[in-house]
């Protein structure tokens, strides 16, 4: 255990409360953080139910009033894990109250809000934190020592897929489904990943767009009655339909820094798929492949192998002594979750701020805003049908 | 065994030559045909090496001079498996003579060409077929016939991939690497099979390309002495340098008739690869996947199975009973490979000529063009960075 | 969160003592149980290691008297997680005292023992749990609700193997290796678990035992300097060697009570294999396949399938409505790992507690005694040459 | 094409007539051997169909008089695929008169007669083959050359499953489930391969057997209105039901003069699995897994790479210049199907009638001996419920 503390404070308290709320708890207790996180504040909307997630995860703290929170001297760390539209406001005003700011992705809902707070985070003294928390994925992350190494050498061809399958047509109308909820359809919610996971994995950057699709297939749902609080959502029904006014799926192709190629593909309507988060990345010297659903294995093929015995290699990415993270779990292919890439990011977050060296480097609000203005460049492809050069997009 | 015959004449002995003469070989000796070919004359260019051909295939007859012998009254069919660029003389030449017409693909090397041999076939009497062999594979060919179906609904998503990754800097300037010889590159080699194949499952046509990227990764290659006859290359070393002429790669995004949105992407650089034709299709009522590495398996969700049980199931596509062409051959799971692409479609085509409906649909010449017209309205979005709608490639 | 509590007692803090304080610490926040667990006492040997570790995890107190804390009146539910050999006085001791028990697998380190805890719990108020933990992973527990459903019919075949690989000839010679101080080599330690799974699974029992390999590879291994605490082993060498006095493997074969047939394989010496507990179960009217390393997917075949689409199907056990355990964690394919075996296997030992029916059902002493007359018949047989029937292992 | 030929006589026109005949049609076509089959009479027993089949496949001659082609003149080796228990008439036979003699597995139906074989074969000149097909699978041979050059060092443990799925109690009483016509059950069916397969592999031979079960899970079946000819069985129904004579499955333990432990299992009722002939080898410096439902891949781990991507190995057996076989067939990655493994065979056995060393290693007569007496301990095993010692067997 650390000698020293940060006082967390969390806004948000839906699925991604849950997922920081579980992080905040283990960090501390699997990794040897130079600064431990103690679970301070809750912040969210309503009282009871806010005082209860509270009490039940063991924040020392509940409140509903972020404005105070974000300037409260108690407090080290302010969380962001509320609707992408808020995101902005919350963090830039913790930052200018010297706070470190980690932050839901993607980082806002629009370019311009992101651009502010990537200014307001390099004029503030505190660490900044995008959740990228794919990052935290011991596969990812030895995906990217890897090619950081130098093992696949000039980078070919990336192609990254996010494919989920459950907006079939008798979905209702949630509040994912509207673009006043939540500010974007699958390409802000899973192509915001897959971008961040090019970026990070080949350590180059987005050059220019040539071509890109966004389409609604479902072009009209069915009103729930009541709000849907979760991804499958309503309850009841009106027999009513309304618009969805968010993309079913964004398709695009790039060119990389390095000369590459790639497509990128998010989606809800992948039927059969569920949280295919892929990527594949093929190199003059090697190539690597990844699947979310089968989180703890990375794919390689080293291109300098024997060709006798030459193939694609399934890395458990479990061993201590040899890959990310793994030194603060379990033995040998005693799996990893879905959770633990939040509990690992945190701890590189925790390293940050401590003063040391992050054991796998982690998206500050700059790097955030990277994959948004790809996000940005991808959907004005789409819409102007042409060519966007990323210069142009700032 | 069929009462009737054809007399086959096959012009080519290279690579294509020997999967042909082993498809006429072995075809009437597993299926039951209304017509048996019979190998009656093998063209090349080289007299010897075609009369050693010959002998060892069992053709009865050796020729040097194509013209000549696709106006042979003793021909009933004519087998085109020779560069691109031969194509179109080749086969009108022989569809003006009355005969049957098979080709290599792609139809051509140009748009124009493979108008002209869409034409010719239209206006004769013969029937054609293009070798988009992997219709032959049962596995792809019960995805189209599960789609007919209805099995998938609505199509959302195709993405198709053909990925190879022998074409890596150390790979001397083969004649598959210059336009001169090869015609095109990886688009019209890997891209022509993964077009057939989406306009074959799917059976819709692709109507916009919305977006592409033509790629020579490898700009200039060694030259090697003497003429390299096979896909690894050459011999010796000249140590001298010349210019690549087709692509390494091309990638593009297309709209389809029913409304859903393709990506297609072919490559000699995914390294890793060897010969990963991959193709997922997800729709409203199921999905299919399938990757040529493993071609007997297809891929299957079924999006109305019970959730306690739902996922992708591994059909082994070898029932004899259920499963297209798997009556010809062994029992369950006696896997076939990859020259039963080839004898499989065979036996389509020569049902065909034989008056019955072939078992799986097969591409003819005007089938072939369509897909042509794609090739060519992908590297027009590439070449003019701009979208191209399928009404203007004509 | 609950009304109840009940407040814990942890003997041990090693492996185990991690895997149950992480299961004690989330169980509550996940699950809505009838009595929540309060982490009150942390119980092992070295008095600073058991108060840093109490302090890291959060257990109110710490105390080196396991005989003092099985009977203190604020206990509720004491957990052994110790060496085998200290299983029974501990269990039994705290039964008598009237407490819950929770016990790590496998029971005992020898018959006697553990059918002495068998009565002992018979006798006893308190519920038992033994931790065969894999009973937690929702696709095996998936497997058992299918095979009590029917939907396996009459088991023909179970396979059940836990192969691991770590054990190679230049590993030390670890306390796993020793008699003395391990009880058992790969059958008590991994052999326990298959045979339990397949108990679980089928519903049925082993009657006879019809063959057995019981094999130590490496019969001497290098003498490590000082006590190896992990499961690697050592850290300086002292160039003597030593014997090693327990198995690295037992295989053996067994009927079933229904009829089938059983082959079960335990090792360490499975070069290549991490933690490939892997059962396969043929009945009349399907199967079932799992592997622990892909712990989140249960293949399934139905054979009442259309033959055309046949083929084992991939379930990702994560759908909240459909899948055991699934409704307390993520949504659909973001995936658990290894851990929440343990929560899981807490949460119904909680439900249980708190009167409530188990959602899945958990091993009690009794079921674990059957599981170590399996293991005790398994050894008589291979030492003895002989079969043994199951009515003679009492 | 060779300049020596060799007059092949078939005897058997049924499943295995049609593999061989396919084998000798194409082997000298793909591969260049010192001698070249000539498919010069066929023997059967149905006079009409044997013509028909004869001039289908393209043999010279048809005959019904087996006797007298296996002394005929004109004959160089004569090929027996008859049902077992005429293996040894037919093949000494031949070997008397001086052919060279391919026989099917297993070698015969009883030890006796597979110990006249082999003793007719050590006085007679010719060369024998028995056809252990799997062993012409480019991955199962690649495998035996990577143990035979070390890669694998020590051999721990062998685990070799040959599951069948199709024998459902629907299944009528077809002729391969009577002891009278089959000779065997699963044992010798399939048993007899992954025996060979395991030797083969290993180098090794099965020392004792420890343990064993034989079981008909399917005691009686309906008997179908005439005889059945294919492994689906009957067309109509007696209503009637007749004893099942032969075993659905057999299972035995054994230990391999290497000090290795093996485990071998072969059935007809493991539900779901269709060809599933698996066989994983663990060794000190590596492991080796193969599947034949995907058999152009071999799976390998090396224990020596480098922790960070050791993994296994997913190598597509195809590269002509690095594996068993691929030289004569297809580009990377253009795979075999089960076919293969007959040409592949055959191939090695005409590289040894021409006085050449084959290129993978094929079973003669005394080989397929040494494999008919560990199906044979097996039996014993099972029947006496003891263990036995090979040594015992002869």
């Amino acid at each position: 255990m650390a000698d020293k503390q940060c006082n967390v404070a969390l806004i948000g308290s839906k699925f991604m409360g849950k997922t920081h709320s579980n992080a905040y708890l283990k960090v501390g207790k699997f990794f040897d953080l130079p600064v431990d996180p103690v679970m301070h504040t809750l912040v969210a909307r309503d009282p009871d139910a806010t005082a209860s997630f509270a009490k039940r995860w063991g924040w020392q703290h509940a409140s509903t009033d972020w404005e105070k929170v974000v300037r409260d001297d108690d407090i080290q760390l302010v969380d962001v894990a509320t609707p992408n539209n808020t995101h902005a406001p919350m963090a830039i005003a913790a930052l200018e109250a010297g706070k470190h700011v980690a932050c839901e992705k993607p980082l806002a809902s629009t370019l311009d809000e992101a651009r502010q707070m990537r200014d307001a985070a390099a004029k503030a003294d505190g660490k900044t934190l995008t959740w990228f928390s794919y990052r935290g994925c011991p596969a990812l992350a030895l995906a990217q020592r890897m090619v950081a190494k130098g093992k696949l050498g000039r980078i070919y061809h990336v192609r990254a897929n996010y494919l989920q399958g459950w907006a079939g047509p008798d979905v209702p109308l949630l509040w994912r489904f509207k673009g006043e909820t939540a500010g974007s359809g699958a390409h802000g919610d899973l192509g915001a990943h897959i971008i961040d996971a090019a970026r990070f994995v080949t350590g180059e950057e987005v050059t220019e767009v040539c071509g890109s699709v966004e389409e609604t297939f479902i072009k009209e749902r069915e009103i729930p009655e009541g709000e849907a609080g979760n991804i499958k959502g309503g309850t009841g029904s009106t027999g009513k339909k309304g618009p969805v006014t968010v993309d079913d799926t964004v398709a695009f192709l790039a060119r990389l820094s390095g000369g590459g190629v790639a497509t990128f593909e998010a989606t809800r309507m992948a039927t059969g798929n569920q949280n295919a988060n892929r990527i594949e990345v093929n190199g003059e010297h090697g190539a690597i492949r990844w699947d979310f659903e089968n989180m703890n294995v990375l794919w390689y093929f080293n291109a300098a192998d024997d060709p006798e015995t030459a193939g694609w290699q399934r890395i458990m990415c479990t061993s201590a002594d040899a890959h990310p993270y793994a030194h603060a779990w379990w033995p040998d292919a005693h799996v990893l979750g879905y959770e633990h890439g939040f509990i690992n990011a945190a701890a590189c977050f925790f390293q940050e701020i401590g003063g040391e060296k992050p054991e796998v480097p982690m998206p500050d609000f700059n790097d955030a805003y990277q994959t948004q203005r790809v996000l940005e460049a991808a959907l004005l492809a789409a819409r102007n049908r042409a060519w966007v050069n990323l210069n142009e997009v700032k």
